[in-house]
């Protein structure tokens, strides 16, 4: 009977793509562009960062552009849910950056969130750093080492590798491609399934 | 530049020392007794477990008193300021159980909490179960190897591991003993003064 802590990815699950918000909001369809497009992080990234410096945007304009979504319909209540019903812990590991995240994350009432961070300076993004590589599957294992059993639950590529590491992997509203490549995981696209789907696995 | 997070002890940190306010809001003197009295943390628990067995004392009842308790004072905001003002992650760090702790983290806006666990039968209090050996010391490391910045603060004797272990440890309302024996942690006694040690420290 172990504790047990739910690791959960950020966007698609919880929140809008912040990108393609960011895009629709400031009206730069560049912006739109995302590692389905451009499988290079790093060039994809510095691409995106050239557009805002090229158009003069500040880390702040798009800040307020974040502050001005909500999560998705539901998920506050789903993070509550896992609090108050479940008694586990919550943990969103994330690729995002924290400068762009917090707007969000205070909507969803501060669950922990491991995520990397843009460097800015006098309000430009200068640049971003990645905290550690496969950071969402190395917390994974962290959090095993503490002997914890770990669920978690994504929707896209670069969640599989901490669905495989957790003890238990669900998709959570992922597209058909991922769905038929890892038919391991369990697949679900409703929180009120997905938080069966967790009950059913606590210790 | 690092990322960073604090790990914060509970009782005496954020919250009043939860066996002795059973103690007080019971009537059960005995239940007064802590590490301090006796250094043999499993003889106390199972001296505990007798006392609220001998009584007919449900985990309900204790769950009740311990909900009437309140964060010390500023404690609540002290976790918004981490949050909000410095933009750092915050991880409890307690030797607790999750079934006495719930009613209080809900009160500190439910930052994430690793602890131990209660086991319990048809609501009567049968054991406990350690997740880990020095967790606290343990839970900062494995925070350093996902390229955190650690700082963290406590008030007791099994709170030194994890403060020696962290990047930065501070001392938040230590007793006398524990000041005089452990001079290389700075020690505070205002959540404003922890505050601004924590500000000091981030990347």
């Amino acid at each position: 009977m172990k504790q047990s802590i739910v690791t959960l990815d950020m966007e698609g699950v919880l929140t809008p793509e912040i990108w393609i918000s960011v895009a629709q909001k400031t009206g730069i369809p560049e912006l739109r562009r995302t590692t389905r497009d451009e499988p290079d992080y790093d060039k994809l990234m510095r691409h995106r960062l050239a557009i805002l410096d090229a158009r003069g945007i500040t880390l702040s304009q798009i800040q307020s552009v974040i502050a001005s979504l909500a999560p998705l319909p539901g998920a506050a209540q789903f993070i509550r849910d896992l609090r108050e019903s479940l008694h586990v812990q919550v943990v969103i590991l994330s690729d995002t950056f924290e400068q762009f995240a917090d707007p969000l994350v205070k909507q969803l009432n501060w669950p922990a969130l491991l995520c990397h961070r843009l460097l800015v300076r006098n309000d430009k993004i200068t640049g971003y750093q990645l905290r550690l590589p496969d950071q969402k599957r190395r917390a994974v294992e962290a959090f095993k080492s503490l002997n914890y059993k770990v669920i978690a639950a994504g929707d896209s590529f670069n969640d599989t590798t901490m669905l495989a590491a957790a003890d238990h992997g669900i998709l959570f509203r992922a597209p058909d491609n991922i769905v038929a490549q890892f038919p391991q995981f369990p697949s679900v696209r409703e929180y009120s399934d997905l938080l069966a789907q967790i009950r059913s696995r606590l210790g």
